[in-house]
C-alpha cells in the first residue's frame, strides 16, 4: 500500500494526539491542520514536534466560541472548535495573539480553514475529523461541506453517539456519488472495543449479548480532554447533550466533586450498539456500554473489558473475552485504532468502496 | 455485497463442519464439496444436511491412501485425502462401496474431482482448502492446479506451519497473474488468534511480545479430528512433519498414553509469527505459540489466551488480552473465523486485490 497523507481537523487532545501517533506509523503522512483559528498545510508533511510544541497548553475549546463571540447564536460551520483541552479564558499560556494552532510557524490565520482543507483535497487521502461533538450535527455538516467540495476520500470520525451514525447513515447516498469513504465511530469505544466484539463473535453462529465495560483513568490528561469529560457527563440520566453543552467549567468542576472524581455510567448511549448491528454482528439491544471515569488518578478505575457472549454451532454458550491492559491510555487506545481504521478506509476508498463504514464493517466476518 | 458461492476440498473434521457453519450465514453458499473419491456439485446449494448425514463416520483419513494403494508411494496430486477422521479400516461404518463423500446422493465418483471443481470454477467465488497437511506442499500444488486452470477467485486455508507461508509467497506472482487471492491460516491459531493479536496491538506504536496459548478438549471429537492430533504430534521436540506422517494409529495411541490424554506444545512452529511480521504487527521471533491438547476430556486443559505486550506512544508498557471461553469448541474457533476471512477475501479479489494474505493482512491497522 502506498503513502497515505492525511489532515485532521481539530488540534484539541484527539486531534493532537493523531498527529503524535502518526510518526510512529510508517507510510502515514500528516499534511494538514486546522482549528477555527487557522490552518497549516505542507504536503512534504508537518513538523508535528514544533506544531504541537508550539500549541502546547494552547487549546481553545469552549463549546461556543466564548470569548470571540458576543452573541449565543451556534456556531458557524467555517469554526473548527477543537475538542478537549482548557478553556481560552482558563489562564492557560498563550503564544502571544495566536490561539490555537496559529501558535505554530507552520500555520497561518484563516477565515475559513476548514475550506482550505477542502481546497487541497485532491491531494488528502483521508481527513481525521476530531471536531467536538456538542453540536451532534456538526461533523454530518462538515462532511455535507467536503462533499459539495469535491472531496473524494477517506472521512474519518471517532465520535460515540448513535444517533450521529444515523444522521451520517442519512448521507450514505451523497457520499457514494461523491467518492467518500466515511467511516464513523472508529476510536476505542465505538472502534478497538467494536472491532474486539465483531471479531470474538467469529466463535459463534448467534451472539446475545456485547458488554462492554470501560475505565478511563485521567488525572494527568484532564487538561487536554475537557471535551471528553464534557461528553461523557451528557450520558448521566440527568443530563444530555443540549444540558452538557450549556454546563460552565464550574458546574463541572461541582459534578465532578459530588461523584468524589469518579463517575460512573451506565447504559450509555455508545454507537457500539448499531455499528454492531449493522455489521450484521448482534442485535443493537444486545449490546451494553458503561464505565467508569476518575478525573483524578491516572490509574484506571476498572478494567476496559469486552465481553461476547453466543452459541457456537455445536450448540455452546460461551465468552469470548478482550481486556485492555490498565496501563493503556485512552489516547492511545483511541488513536492507534483510529488511525488503523483510517488506513483500513484508504484501501476501502482506492478499491473502488464508497459510502458509510463502521469499524465492525472493516473487520473480517459476517 | 452479493452472494459468495464456495466448494471445500476435503470433507474429513474441517470441511464437514465448515460446511454445517456456513449454513448458519446468511449469503454464503456451499456449492461444491469433494475428497479424493468424489465430487458433489450444485450451484443451486448443496443440501449440507444429506451430505453430513450420508457421510457420518465415513471418513478416509490416512495420510496415504490405505487400502487403495499397494505400494508406498506419495499420493498423486489427484487424491484429495481428507482431514481427520477414522481409517478405512477401522471399523466406522460404510455406506456400501461408496467412501468418503461418495456416499452423498449428491456426490458421484471421480478420477480427479480437483479437476472438476477447477472446471467449474467461473461460478465458484471462494474455494476452502480443508486437506491434510502431511504433504506440507500439498496445499501449494493444489493452488498451482487452481492457477494453471484459469481459477480466479479465493482459495483459503486453515494451515498452521510456517513453512508453508513461504511456499505460497513464492507463488504470489502466479497468483496475481491468475487474479487469485490466497488467504492462508485462517483457522483458529493461526486465524483468529491472529487476528485478535493485531488487534490489540492497535494500543501500541511497538509490539514487544505475543504469547498465544490454546487449549483444546477432543475427547468426543477425536474420531473425527485424528488428522490434526497426527499434526500436532509433529510439533512435539522428538517429531516432525515426516516421522509424525508416518506413525500407525497405534502408535499415536501409545503417544498419547505417554502423556496421559493430555500433551503439551511449547513453541509450536505456528505460522502466526510470519502472518503477524508481514502485517508489520511485530517480529516474527517475538511470537510464541504453544498449548495443550487433551483428547480424553471435551473440557479445555488450559483458557485459550492471547496476549500482547507492548509500548504506548506515551510510554508505558502494557499487555492487552484476548480470551475464548473454554466452551467455545476447537471446531467453532475454527470453522468461523475461517469463513469470515473468506468474505474478507472475495471482498479483496472484488476490488481486484490478488496474491497471499494472512489473516492480520485482512485485520484494519498498520
Amino acid at each position: 500500500m502506498d503513502e497515505i497523507t492525511f489532515a485532521v481537523l481539530g488540534t484539541g487532545g484527539i486531534g493532537r494526539r493523531a498527529l503524535e501517533v502518526s510518526q510512529h506509523k510508517d507510510a502515514l503522512t500528516p499534511v494538514a491542520a486546522c482549528d477555527r483559528h487557522g490552518v497549516a498545510v505542507d504536503f512534504d508533511g508537518l513538523d508535528v514536534d514544533e506544531l504541537l510544541a508550539a500549541t502546547e497548553g494552547n487549546i481553545d475549546s469552549e463549546p461556543r466560541s466564548g470569548s470571540d463571540k458576543s452573541s449565543g447564536d451556534e456556531p458557524r460551520d467555517n469554526e473548527v472548535a477543537t475538542d478537549g483541552g482548557a478553556a481560552a479564558e482558563g489562564g492557560v499560556k498563550q503564544h502571544g495573539e495566536a490561539k490555537g494552532v496559529v501558535a505554530s510557524s507552520q500555520a497561518r490565520r484563516s477565515e475559513d480553514p476548514i475550506q482550505e482543507i477542502i481546497d487541497h483535497g485532491d491531494r488528502i487521502d483521508a481527513v481525521l475529523l476530531a471536531l467536538p461533538n456538542y453540536e451532534h450535527d456538526f461533523i454530518p455538516r462538515t462532511a455535507d461541506r467536503f462533499a459539495e467540495g469535491d472531496y473524494s476520500g477517506v472521512m474519518i470520525d471517532v465520535l460515540k453517539r448513535s444517533r450521529v451514525i444515523d444522521m451520517l447513515d442519512d448521507r450514505s447516498e451523497s457520499f457514494e456519488d461523491a467518492g467518500i469513504t466515511f467511516i464513523c465511530g472508529a476510536g476505542a469505544t465505538p472502534g478497538l472495543l467494536t472491532g474486539a466484539a465483531a471479531l470474538a463473535a467469529q466463535s459463534f453462529v448467534e451472539v446475545t449479548d456485547v458488554d462492554i465495560w470501560w475505565g478511563v483513568g485521567l488525572k494527568s490528561g484532564y487538561e487536554d480532554n475537557r471535551g471528553t469529560v464534557r461528553e461523557d457527563i451528557a450520558h448521566l440520566p440527568e443530563y444530555d447533550i443540549e444540558t452538557a453543552r450549556d454546563l460552565s467549567e464550574a458546574e463541572i468542576e461541582a459534578i465532578i466533586d459530588e461523584h468524589d472524581g469518579a463517575i460512573e455510567f451506565e447504559d450509555m448511549e455508545h454507537a457500539d450498539d448499531v455499528l454492531l448491528e449493522r455489521a450484521g454482528v448482534c442485535d443493537a439491544e444486545d449490546v451494553e456500554v458503561g464505565g467508569i471515569l476518575d478525573v483524578r488518578n491516572d490509574e484506571k478505575p476498572t478494567t476496559t473489558t469486552v465481553r461476547v457472549t453466543g452459541r457456537t454451532f455445536d450448540g455452546e454458550t460461551a465468552t469470548n473475552t478482550f481486556r485492555l491492559g490498565d496501563e493503556t491510555s485512552m489516547e492511545a487506545n483511541v488513536n492507534g485504532p483510529a488511525l488503523g481504521y483510517l488506513k483500513a478506509g484508504v484501501r476501502r476508498n482506492r478499491a473502488g468502496e464508497y459510502g458509510v463504514f463502521g469499524p465492525a464493517d472493516l473487520m473480517p466476518g459476517f
